[in-house]
């Protein structure tokens, strides 16, 4: 065996995405039914960030996702609030990469059983992540399910609009020229647990033991709450010149394919990789390829953009608290995503 | 000990309402964020079955809500169209209950393991679901959980709208002399499975034995789908007359008091209980009260009307799929909720 196949997978650590895919394709076969127009007109977005359906005089955006096995980190070290703002993020940089403004958020939690200390941190970084949003809780459902869930299952759904005159962004626009620019995470977000944690139990590593970027410890560094990108998209999707938006959650740097079959996306320079991610590709001898497909490595959101307006796009992204945005590469002719400094190639999102 | 003491009751289940309501309070004490009028403006409903939100020039009702431990009695005989049609029927149908007309549906899935067979019959319960609230499917969650899911858990949100000059039916206009119209439930639904189930394991019963009602089996009659109120309650949620709906979930009879706080529900009389609720109460020695605060008892869905337009309501209802409504009950000065028959008394929702 060779060094790479030796190391740690996402489907090794009990992820298999192609056997989600086929149970997933088998869900979606059953369901054929198609509402009269009196009910909403779904938008096709094939593949997107968000289902988008026109309601009356107004096109909403909805998605749906969990915090997943990060919930298991926080448990474990007792640390509730990050994982807490994570719900509202994984849902609203969702929205924000369809150009949908995020108006409004239901959490679903479903419990072993209730504490309500535990639920009140959990709603502080809510509150925290609603902020950075800009968005309101409309509900939500706690269900104490022991017989279903060992510890705590946290998810959400979220609803955006397109303000009059806007939009969705669905990267149909890109096109060879388009410059990329990339917008930093906050670290790992909240994808690649499974793997993580199998890294971590694997080795015996300490999570209490000083994190690789010597700022808190390991467990705080992993727990980082999803950075979320609402505003900083907000501020680009009216503009002409923005065509496309990727979240870059599960699938890591793949996501772009989601945004436009029939361009290559080739990310070069790809920023250097923040330490936890150097760390965790150490930890299990873990290769390149399973990297960039598993975790943000870095960058957390991306802005396909016209070459002309760069600057502008620069400038606007700085006044919506993403000065940090940089040119993570280019759109060019082809297909699919490519690195090519590490020699890597994506041709699907999954 | 009294017979009464001595039943079996939901909280002794594993599900104690009251610890949940103190956690959730905790939580909700936490977020205190709410966002500017340009990211749309939530409507009050206090208490209310959906979430409303104002965007632009609509009002959005959105709701989320999961299928629960029922899913495990369906593992148990392996049949899932059922659990899969209940993930719409839970959602559309607190839709229903504020009048807002389903448009779509985002369903999230918790795995254990990924089996396509399974997902292929969930998505055809979906699609019936679907197809009986005249809702899409916008997009979905399907996660592969191990560490935190044993088999599988079943959720949704779904959101909906109010055609053009319909105001939300929030119970505000309900006054004493109303009638309570009831529409029969198909069982049990998905409410209170963590006490059914517990039930049948301590007396040790065999699903597969001929139900009480002794059209199919005994698992086959528990699984029955939650019956979808979308269409009656789209019929009537224009009419002036129409002061309020009811979805009999979670709770039971004790979903009126949502609706408004200084009125009072007289259920009488109600109607007789189906086999299957009885067979429940008997094998568990339950009181009447802890039946009608936990299980719907046969009605599912309940539609307060003013009595000068109670044949043309009726009428109404026939046409869209419920000649079965019946009076119930009447609202009278008070307070709570309360079925004289039994001597029961309600105060609160939870």
């Amino acid at each position: 065996m060779d060094e790479r196949s030796s190391g740690a997978t996402y489907a090794a650590s009990g992820v298999d995405q192609s056997a989600i895919g086929e149970a997933l394709a088998a869900l979606l076969s059953s369901v054929r039914y198609r509402p009269p127009p009196s009910h909403g007109r779904p938008v096709a977005a094939a593949g997107h960030f968000a289902g988008l359906v026109r309601i009356g005089r107004e096109t909403i955006a909805l998605t749906t996702d969990t915090v997943g096995t990060k919930v298991q980190l926080a448990a474990e070290v007792a640390r509730w609030e990050e994982v807490g703002e994570d719900v509202v993020g994984v849902n609203v940089n969702d929205l924000a990469a369809v150009g949908a403004r995020p108006s409004g958020l239901v959490d679903t939690i479903l419990l072993e059983r209730p504490d309500p200390s535990v639920l009140r941190a959990v709603g502080r970084g809510i509150d925290r992540g609603l902020r950075a949003a800009e968005c309101a809780l409309l509900g939500g459902e706690t269900a104490v399910v022991p017989s279903i869930v060992r510890g705590m299952d946290l998810g959400g759904t979220a609803v955006g609009f397109f303000p009059r005159g806007r939009r969705p962004v669905t990267g149909a626009a890109i096109r060879p020229g388009d410059v990329i620019l990339g917008i930093p995470s906050n670290g790992v977000h909240a994808n690649g647990f499974t793997l993580v944690r199998k890294l971590l139990a694997d080795s015996r590593v300490d999570v209490a033991q000083p994190g690789p970027s010597r700022r808190g410890s390991l467990a705080e560094e992993l727990l980082r709450p999803t950075r979320i990108y609402s505003r900083a998209a907000d501020a680009l999707a009216d503009r002409p010149e923005t065509h496309g938006f990727a979240h870059l959650t599960g699938g890591g740097v793949r996501n772009l394919v989601r945004l436009h079959p029939k361009v290559a996306f080739v990310l070069d320079p790809w920023p250097t990789v923040p330490p936890i991610f150097s760390y965790l590709q150490r930890l299990g001898n873990i290769s390149d390829e399973e990297m960039f497909q598993t975790f943000n490595m870095g960058i957390g959101f991306a802005v396909v953009v016209s070459p002309h307006r760069l600057a502008e796009t620069r400038r606007r992204l700085g006044r919506a608290g993403a000065p940090d945005a940089r040119p993570i590469g280019r759109v060019a002719r082809g297909q699919g995503v490519s690195v090519p400094a590490l020699g890597l190639e994506y041709s699907a999102y999954r």
